[in-house]
């Protein structure tokens, strides 16, 4: 069994209104030294050991179904 | 400028509705193997090195905003 962790994040020209609210009620509450503030989501699963080559089927699965790659990138680690 | 990464998901005994639908979704698209799939939320910012005692602050932010502690757990990395 392989622990999965799929870490998805939008492209940097994309506006990233989510992370623009954290950043904004952060400097809100006092901490102006924030800056630069980015949310992204990350997927974790287990992946059978029957399949074979994890990261090109890993890999399947975020351009299919767990990221938009239109507008997301996604960084894959399988330990 | 320190790189602050914080990684929020549920806590063990929590619901993850979300976990559970990209878990359905792939073994529905034909991956079986795939098991137990959490979906947790990575927050990034950059934080200005006249911040003392980095970790701490980072924590109040956390405990404050970022993390729902009644039912979600929360991890720091600062590089």
């Amino acid at each position: 069994m392989a622990k999965v962790k799929v870490h998805v994040f939008l492209k940097p020209g994309v506006l990233d209104v989510q992370g623009k609210a954290v950043e904004g009620a952060l400097q809100g509450l006092g901490w102006s030294g924030v800056a630069n503030a980015r949310v992204g989501k990350l997927i974790e699963f287990d992946l059978d050991d029957a399949v074979a080559d994890k990261e090109a089927e890993v890999k399947r699965m975020c351009d299919t179904l767990l990221a938009n790659t239109v507008i997301e990138s996604y960084r894959i680690e399988i330990a």
